[in-house]
This record gives C-alpha cells, structure tokens and sequence, in this order.
C-alpha cells in the first residue's frame, strides 16, 4: 500500500489531504503578489493583478480567473477590515502526486493572508543598513515565483549583519536589486536604477518611484550599478510594495554621506505619498 | 482581524493551520531526497542520508536529528510493504507567518511518501529521447533544494516534444546536467559527464556510474560538453535514482548511432544492478 508520512503519522497515500500535494511545496510551481492598503484603499491592485496574471501565463498556469482573485481579494480585505493590511496572495499549479511535469485539467490553489502592516516611521525617519550577497537566484526573476530559496538566504545574511535588506551582485559585480526590494540611487540629479531585464522583478512600486522622480525632476537612468558606485552616491534607498520608499543610510558598513536620509529620498517618499492617498 | 482564505474560504490568521504557513510553500524553503528500494532493500539510504544532512546545513536548518529521519524512513517502508519503491521526503524550515528571514527555535517538518515505481523496462531496452532546455536554476543546484520550478519548466517543455528529459544548457553552451538526472556520455573508451560544481548536483547515482565505469575498464573524464559534443558521442545516457541508468537514442531530434542503447551503456547497467542486487 502507498503510504505518505508526516511526522510520525502514517497514512494511506490515497487518503493524503491536498494540501500536502501541493505543487508550490513540492516545487515551487506557483505564482505570489503583495499589496497593500493604504488608509483602507488598496494601492495599485490593478497593475498589481495586471502582472500576476501575465507571471501565470508564462509558467503556463491555466484556469485562474483574474476577475474571481479580485473578488477574493476584496471580499478578505473586507472582512479584516484593516486599514493599512498587507495582503499576500498566490496560487499554485494544484495538488497532485509528485511529477515534474503536469496533467492538463490540473485545479489551481489559491492562498491569501491579509495581515496588519507594522508601523515604519522609524526606518523610514533614520533609514536602514543594507548590506551586499551574491546573486544566487534563477534566471527567470522577472517571474514572480515561490522559488525564492536565494532570496531567504540572502536577507537572514543581512539580517545576521544588522541589516535591513540584502542588496543582490551577480557575476559581473553589478547590482540587480535587493531580495525583495528595488535598488536605487541619486547622484547629483540623476535617479538610477537596474533595466528591467529577465534578472530583474518588474517591480509595480519601481514604476511608481520612476514617475515620482519624473515629476520631481529627476533625470531617470536605468542602468545597473557597482556596489563600488552606490557606496559612493549621493543617496540610495530601497522601494518595496509594503513600504514604498526606505532610506539606505548604511551600504556594506559604509555610511552614506552624512548618515541620514537625503534630500531627494525625502522629496520622493512625498511624492509617492501623494500618489496613494 | 488578520485572515487567511483558501480558495473562497476565510478563516482567521489565528486558525489557520499549520501546512498552509509551510516555509516550503511560501519560499521552497526546504530540501528533499528521493532514495529507492531494489527488490525489498533500500539502496544507497547512507550515502542518501549524509546528502540530506549536508544540504540541511548549508541552508541552516537545525534541529532534525538524521537518525530519527532514518528510522521514519524504514517505518514507511516497512508499512507500505511495497519491493520496488520510490521514497521521497523532504524537510522544510517550519511553519511561520510569512518573512524573508526566520526565527531561531522554528521546528522543522517533515514529510514522506512511498510509492510503487513502475516497470521501466522498455525505457531501459528501447532507449530514451531528450531534448535541450536553457538552465535557469539558480546559482546553487549542488543544494538539493524545494526550488525546482525552473527544473519543471524544462520538463515540461521536453514532454511536449515527445522527450523524456530536459538537458540542461548553460550560457556558456555547456551542458550541465538533466533536469532531474545526470548526463552522461561515451566515446571510445571514455565516460565523460560535467564536472561537480555549484552548479551541478552531486548525485548519489553520479558516483556509482562513475565507480561502474571504473569496473568495466572506462576511462572517466570530469568535463563538461557542448550539446554538438553530445550529439556527436558513441553512446548517451542519463541517470538517477528511480531508474539508475537509461540510454538515451535522440539528442534534440539527432538520432544517436544506430538509435540504440550502446554497448558501453548497457555493460554499465549490468555493473550498476550488481550493487543494487
């Protein structure tokens, strides 16, 4: 009799809940979003669902209506009733017995969290240390995926370091962006950041960082930058879903400039601000 | 209130159980082994186990005692009663919210199946197609980890052309291994596979191939190949722990020989079933 194991409990493989079939353990093989509220209006959701829905065509996920997520998304962000939530959300292939490949006919699982967003005037206020790490991810990081292996291992490493977030290198010395995160920086009046290639997550807040530097004056240069180059910048900050626009003040143990936030990375976090209210 | 939902279902964050916060789903956050049994004896489990151990520590999940995974092991497979058996298991990091980083003090899970492997006897008479696919693993795949969507990316891509494995091809056009088997191939008297790197898996099944080719008086050179090298060898093979060694007769439509298992591939499944036996 087939059998599966969890802990130290037996059962009959034909009586295994689904859910420990789920290909986003077994593999990975699903696609995740974030977003976020703010002040009881979820920002951004449609570009957000925009691109979720195009990370499920290309890992050729199928039977996934956007329309129903959407729905699910509202109906749990209305029921928490949380004014700045967090809301997580991906879905997998589907539980099936362990095979690389897949059956057609295969029913997506959806997951959703929708938790409380912790305060981050502080970081936001004094700004945060970073710190580099070898770029270990796979070549598809514009794919939203749940293999994501590289970057835990990447941010505990920071976190080891007193820092707030791991700023990723790949082989060519260049910075792509942070384990979950948009890197940036300004130098003089030039706002610079990594091209959106297939080592990069065409980030939604990176976009919203570009236009808010447009509209600042911003000279905007989408070219990938040496971990030499951003120590020595003008300012550098960080952009993720979750907290829009972080202040990097500390880059490899190297203090930025004086040490506080810069003028831009402040001017620009207004700027988004009014982008979300 | 913090939720979760599960397809349309809502349920406090509070309630949720454990299996849905898995590190494994969230991130791959975990490692995996598959070992088999030939004719009622597992093979190779010790060889398997200090594998297992090794990439448990690279990815610094602590507190799973190897013993203990060992005698689960043996268990299952005493309860599933099964002669030809794949068993599967893998260890994540634990059950959390969802964060990047972790906490010290996480317990870790476990979980195992026991299946009957089928009959692969014509797979192993006739031979087997494979087709190319570009590696887009991560930088790592000497871990033995839950991140395979890439892996199944390729497999899937190879099924659809009527091929039974994705061979793997760096930038460099090297080929690196299958996606999920080792590539190997003869010419003359040499067995030639890629070298163990970051990016190659040190596959328990590698090492008895390599000491079986010894034994049959095979020169074994440690050296990757272009896929027009491999198309060009006398004979091709892959092999893994479900099915040690299977020839391969097509290499990307390319017709190798005369389209059958070579005479070299086929003494070394007679050396290989020799310590299996």
């Amino acid at each position: 009799m087939q059998v599966a194991m969890i802990s130290d409990k037996i059962v009959p493989l034909a009586e295994l809940e689904p859910v420990y079939c789920d290909r986003g353990i077994y593999f990975g093989d699903g696609v995740y979003e974030v977003v976020r509220s703010y002040n009881g209006k979820i920002f951004a959701l449609k570009e957000h669902l925009q691109r979720f829905d195009r990370n499920l065509s290309v890992i050729e996920i199928v039977g996934v209506n956007i329309d129903q997520i959407c729905s699910r998304i509202k109906k749990a962000f209305d029921a928490a009733g949380i004014s700045n939530a967090k809301i997580y959300f991906h879905v997998t292939r589907g539980s099936a017995l362990r095979s690389h490949t897949w059956e057609a006919g295969l029913k997506p699982n959806f997951f959703l969290t929708v938790m409380e967003l912790p305060d981050n005037t502080e970081e936001k206020t004094k700004g945060v240390a970073v710190s580099t790490h070898p770029d270990w991810r796979w070549k598809r990081c514009d794919i939203k995926s749940l293999n994501l292996l590289a970057n835990v291992l990447a941010r505990q490493d920071a976190a080891q370091k007193g820092c707030s977030e791991a700023i990723l290198v790949d082989d060519r010395d260049l910075i792509t962006e942070g384990a979950g995160s948009t890197f940036f920086a300004v130098s003089g009046q030039t706002l610079q950041t990594a091209p959106l290639t297939t080592n990069i997550l065409p980030s939604i807040t990176r976009k919203f960082v570009i236009e808010a530097g447009k509209n600042i004056g911003l000279e905007i240069v989408e070219k990938s930058l040496t971990p030499q180059q951003a120590s020595c910048a003008d300012e550098l900050f960080i952009a993720v879903t979750t907290k829009d626009i972080v202040p990097v003040v500390e880059f490899d143990g190297r203090v930025i400039r004086n040490g506080k936030p810069g003028r831009y990375t402040k001017l620009l976090i207004q700027e988004f601000h009014s982008f979300t209210s």
